[in-house]
């Protein structure tokens, strides 16, 4: 015999606990409006995965002028800048130059980090460790969410709005019956070897660097670590790579005649990430909204991701007040075709840009030596580079 | 028994007598270098070929500083703009307002028919209508050029430097061995039905349209004569199709809200036109120098055929002027690789135009929203619409 369900009411239900949850949560319990995150994760799994590391300016000050905290300036880094590296050199993308902007080199797991502790400091309903979360009648005026509690207790939320911020797995997206959602998605015949290594800086910004090899991208995380990646076979067995083939690897990708040395150390992490783009139209089904993941998904190329999951919450924090404070259901009924033009010029970001940068198996010699003559019209046209840059610090709307 | 070969000597013997062969010709007479062009095909049939109408705004310069005449600005039509046509809206690209450039619509065989009377009212050596070329000797210091003239002479011209311009089926380019030479090219699952009709502008600029039944380009090339486009199967049949069934087709590409409406008329030639990239490299051998169509071939989606060619002849003059008046070979010896760049960065605009506008049959439902989020992208930003006017205009070096 199962235990009685608890039952507690609420104005937005929300769906996973990421970052896009939990900002959600934050500005709208700034505004007023009442709301609960369930998450199925730990907060210690969360804490500890490391994702995307670049914060478009927009992205920042989401976080800063809604009072998050001042972390992400003060300890994350500031770059002003780019290098587009091909045919053995480096080609640096100015964007305080071109377009006056610039990103933050800030993980993922320190903004989730930051939007927790802001939820904890407010007494914010967060759930984290729940389980066989479900979602309930998403077409009515009451939506609900069941899970059972870490502690075994079995919960129904029932709230006027549900939110999917479920990550790109997500069980929310599920609840949009198949025959009114497309689901547009993209594999690339390449992955990403990513590493983590114990080592200082081998550049102070990020490298973008298309070789005969293929792609490289030489990041950083912080003074002591450093995020690197190339390109790969979407079979390839990561645990079957030694260190020193790796920084071989990378190596060869980033050589040329003014001698790039990347700085070796130890690697703590490799693994290879799957590259694919996904896009679920639309994204909203009666009173259920998908913010980020849930709702797209994009190669990591442009460091679009995160991003995106912001952008969208902006937008749906702004739809919600709306709705709740002042009964208006335009900017809610906007939504998703508004989220989605920002979807779409990201996705063709991401797209452009990985197609630019990588090199296919199967690419023909007119392929390649167009992909360099694309690579040498976008740096030998300071439009061209002002397109990009605006592109990757961040498009001002929609 | 062959009549004897009558043997004349020159400094630059040119085969091809279209623009480009023409333009070097008129350049190098001005310069005070000795030339010859030869052309196998006679003055009426290259003067009744229609191809492309668009001329960028270093065209029209070489042609004006070099003194053809002024036929191109008081008889051609200053373009300011183009419509990048997609959701059934049209969305301006304004060049002037953008860049600060324009391009002009006057038709490649106004263009032969200028220089060809330059040719003439300079008593330039332009012999037409000749057969049997061969080009020989081209790696020593002596290229021969031998043919037969119209009235049956057999000539062989004797020069220093040999050109190539002499287009896509360039006999020249086949005296480039092939180990030394490499040939890149595309052909693209899709062609242009293309036709000319007898009625007025249906609007006063290009229209490029894309929509889910495919690409269509309006454009136009004077008040009473106008040409149309449409995305077709290579294989297409174009005597099969009805005027009215042709003008439906059209139609529907650019249907949308604001009710554009094709201005019908008797339409006098309908031809499919195969969409192909090619560039060989390099693009010299020894003494022989290719210029134009001989040496590249874009899809006309971008018009860079002939400006291609145009922007190559300068750059040849150049180094041929600093070759016999200064003794220099360094412009020569950088030719191929100064020319090549502008060429790939045309040959990427073309691709990019070209994939961003037409509908591959076997796009995916991804691939088409990709390419409007694309079209979405460029057209909502400055930069974009800069970028795209800038090298629809002509990029002001290679």
């Amino acid at each position: 015999m199962s235990a009685p369900r608890t039952t507690v009411t609420t104005q937005v239900g929300i769906v996973g606990g990421g970052p896009a949850g939990l900002m959600l949560s934050h500005l709208l319990a700034k505004a007023g409006i009442d709301n609960i995150v369930v998450e199925k994760r730990d907060h210690e799994t969360i804490r500890t995965t490391h994702r995307a590391g670049i914060l478009e300016h927009g992205s920042v000050k989401l976080l800063n002028d809604s009072g998050v905290n001042g972390r992400v300036l003060s300890e994350g880094h500031r770059h002003d800048g780019i290098d587009l590296r091909f045919g053995g050199r480096s080609h640096r993308i100015d964007f305080q130059d071109l377009v006056g902007e610039s990103v933050w080199l800030y993980p993922q797991n320190e903004v989730f980090v930051d939007l927790a502790a802001a939820r904890e400091r407010d007494s914010g309903d967060v759930r984290y460790s729940v389980r066989d979360t479900e979602v309930l009648d998403v077409t009515t005026a009451t939506p609900k969410i069941r899970f059972t509690e870490a502690d075994g207790t079995e919960v129904e939320i029932r709230c006027r709005i549900l939110v999917g911020a479920d990550g790109s797995q997500s069980i929310c997206r599920r609840a949009i019956p198949a025959d009114v959602r497309s689901d547009h998605f993209i594999e690339y015949p390449f992955a990403w070897f990513g590493i983590l290594t114990e080592a200082p800086p081998s550049a102070p910004e990020l490298i973008y660097a298309r070789s005969e090899h293929g792609f490289a991208l030489i990041s950083q995380r912080s003074e002591t670590v450093q995020r690197m990646y190339f390109q790969c076979d979407p079979a390839e067995d990561a645990s079957a790579w030694t260190e020193e083939r790796i920084w071989d690897e990378l190596q060869r990708r980033v050589e040329g005649p003014d001698g790039l040395e990347l700085k070796r150390g130890r690697i703590f992490e490799q693994m290879v990430l799957p590259f694919r783009s996904y896009v679920c139209e639309p994204l909203r089904h009666g009173n259920l909204f998908l913010a980020g993941d849930a709702g797209h998904t994009v190669p990591p190329t442009g460091a679009k991701g995160l991003n995106l999951a912001l952008a969208d919450v902006g937008l749906l924090f702004h739809a919600l007040d709306s709705f709740f404070s002042a009964g208006s259901s335009t900017l809610l009924d906007a939504y998703s075709e508004t989220a989605l033009r920002r979807v779409w010029k990201a996705q063709n970001f991401s797209y452009w840009m990985t197609s630019m940068l990588h090199t296919r198996s199967d690419a023909t010699p007119f392929e390649r030596k167009r992909s360099l003559g694309e690579l040498a019209a976008v740096t030998g046209s300071r439009y061209g580079q002002q397109y990009l840059a605006e592109g990757y610090t961040g498009w001002p709307d929609n």
